[in-house]
């Protein structure tokens, strides 16, 4: 029995499986971009949300990271990552987990409102880095980047603590996940740089070691070299995903994560394969393709890639538990229930936070920030 | 403090309050549909995948229950509960699983496929039920009702394997979910009724034990009187959601449970408040108003019910860990950071999973099937 058939025969449920090499080839790939472009590489591990794959990132030289809360900044620190930011807003809540985490480690904190930097600056009892976030374009959270009023009020209150560093500027720039071609997430990625330049002009003569941190995997991906920011915090590249593929980001080889679902049932009067694999394993994330709404696209498991089958079989609809497949018949008559069918997931972040483990194709179970108390074999 | 003050003031991050009054009264409300229809009552628990929340099913008396997976069947299974329905089509790679279970338990299991009754007829080491799964007009799993030669030989193979006990038949009504008013859902209910008693009046005289088993928590709120089926299996009700509400299904004042999510940021110049709560909490189901998608909807929480904030602001954006409150802008400056807003669920079932645990109004923490493995304090 191969390697392969080893771990195929091992599964008895829906499974995340993630092909090691691809996923090294992927961070591999982003961090020799920001070597090249000597731009500091801050991943963000909300997509693996792994200790065992922040080994990988560790091994290519990475050592300071981005996630986007503060139990996910525990559980990094626990495994011995010093150097984090913590790309969402202050949750003012958790000012005492703040404190705990800021006093063991470099902590990176965002702010865009006044009245979070001044409860900050009465209550954190250890230094803590602090980045100005800043809307470029997207207008999910942050400054807007014109106005320089509330920088400038920011600033002040920040300059005053004593206790805050003043990085920089960060932004995400979530809106190249609506663009409808590459060209356009390349112009609203040069917009997003323009923006965070006009900032860095009018600040780096009181602030010369201030920082400009950007975000998004579209962007990155469709790089050679980086220019005019500082640091880079791509994290879903780690994996990959179909909505990546839909923008142009990646292809269905760099693709690292697929679920194995058993076959449970078949209906080939309507075309349709019905798998254990639904909601609670891929999430409602979806892309259309003309009308139809997609939910993941079946391959083959090769030892070495997934391989899309031909015609093309997509996840059309999910139930809690069920996965519909809409398959040719003849693909139909090729699997029995009992049998594994491999899905590429739409949005990799959720399915992996859903799915709660990894397990590689050469098999080795991999931990999940989720499901870390859990008994690795259960 | 109040033990509502008490209860807010502890909450930290997103958390699942569920306002136990609500919940017993939905369970009670059903039982007692079930009790003077003469009807068997095996609820579905896989909204809430609970052993504390069974618990209050069992004050109700229920003794039966209905689960969607094997993994639910082995938790609930350890929690006392001695006779299930695993109500999804049954995946052969657990087999082991089947085999430890049914030497315990009275286990129903589904099937609508001849390969899958030939294997269980060959596997399975102890006697387990089995109800044929039929189509009723829903088109997701199930034989077509109409398929007698198909049922025939199902009910064959079943016959001679001396180890499977025929149950009857079940059906799943998921088609009343897309229906667009309560005289349509009615109708698909008696529809499935209809058909479901064809099959009792032509295989009654053989299995005189048989039962019809139906679904679905929209038909089941509607009726005063179950008449023509045997069993019914409603899950949803237990907590209901903004779903159930637009269906009809329920109100505002019968939704059990709220996400409290912290307020971290606001921008009144474009009508938003965002908070701590995103897809990994209530997932990406969403209802259309218009054409705006909803994902949940901000209420206020007195010590009795949810209260919807009027004029409504619906969450209309999520990202893993961002929720976007549409928000007149009255109503954003009531709201500081760190504040908790509570939002109504649209998919009840999927944010329960997501959340992992939950915490009553009064200040109790209960269990989940996903995070039982957790110390409850994490």
């Amino acid at each position: 029995m191969t390697e392969t058939e080893a771990v195929v025969k091992s599964i008895q449920r829906p499974t995340l499986l993630v092909n090691e090499s691809i996923c090294r080839k992927n961070i591999e790939r982003m961090s020799a971009l920001a070597q090249r472009s000597r731009v500091i590489f801050r991943p963000h591990f909300k997509t693996h949300q792994s200790a065992s794959i922040g080994k990988w990132f560790r091994d290519s030289g990475v050592s300071a990271i981005t996630v986007s809360s503060m139990t996910m900044a525990r559980y990094f620190a626990g495994h011995h990552w010093k150097d984090i930011t913590v790309a969402f807003p202050v949750n003012l809540r958790e000012i005492n987990e703040i404190n705990a985490l800021a006093e063991k480690i470099h902590l990176n904190l965002l702010a865009d409102h006044p009245a979070v930097v001044k409860t900050l600056a009465g209550q954190l009892k250890h230094e803590t880095g602090i980045f100005i976030e800043v809307d470029t374009g997207y207008h999910r959270t942050g400054v807007n980047w014109e106005n320089t009023d509330l920088i400038d009020a920011l600033l002040e209150t920040i300059g005053k603590s004593g206790i805050l560093r003043f990085q920089g500027f960060l932004s995400h720039t979530g809106n190249t996940y609506s663009a409808s071609s590459a060209k356009e997430i390349k112009k609203l990625h040069r917009t997003a740089t323009d923006r965070m330049n006009f900032l860095k002009e009018r600040y780096l003569s009181s602030f010369p070691d201030l920082i400009l941190s950007l975000g998004d995997t579209p962007s990155f991906s469709m790089m050679d070299t980086v220019c005019d920011i500082d640091e880079m915090r791509p994290g879903n590249f780690v994996f990959y995903d179909l909505m990546q593929q839909q923008l142009g980001a990646c292809s269905c080889k760099d693709i690292a994560i697929a679920v194995a679902c058993p076959v449970v049932a078949s209906y080939p009067e309507r075309n349709e394969l019905v798998v254990y694999g639904g909601a609670i394993h891929f999430s409602k994330e979806h892309l259309m393709q003309g009308k139809q709404k997609i939910y993941g696209l079946a391959v083959r498991f090769t030892e070495n890639k997934w391989v899309p089958l031909e015609p093309a079989a997509p996840l059309t609809a999910l139930s809690q538990e069920h996965g519909i497949l809409h398959m040719d018949n003849r693909q139909i008559a090729a699997f029995q229930p009992g049998d594994l069918m491999y899905i590429l997931p739409v949005h990799s972040c959720l399915t992996a936070n859903l799915m709660g483990k990894y397990l590689t194709t050469t098999g080795k179970e991999l931990d999940h920030m989720n499901r870390s108390h859990e008994p690795l074999h259960s």
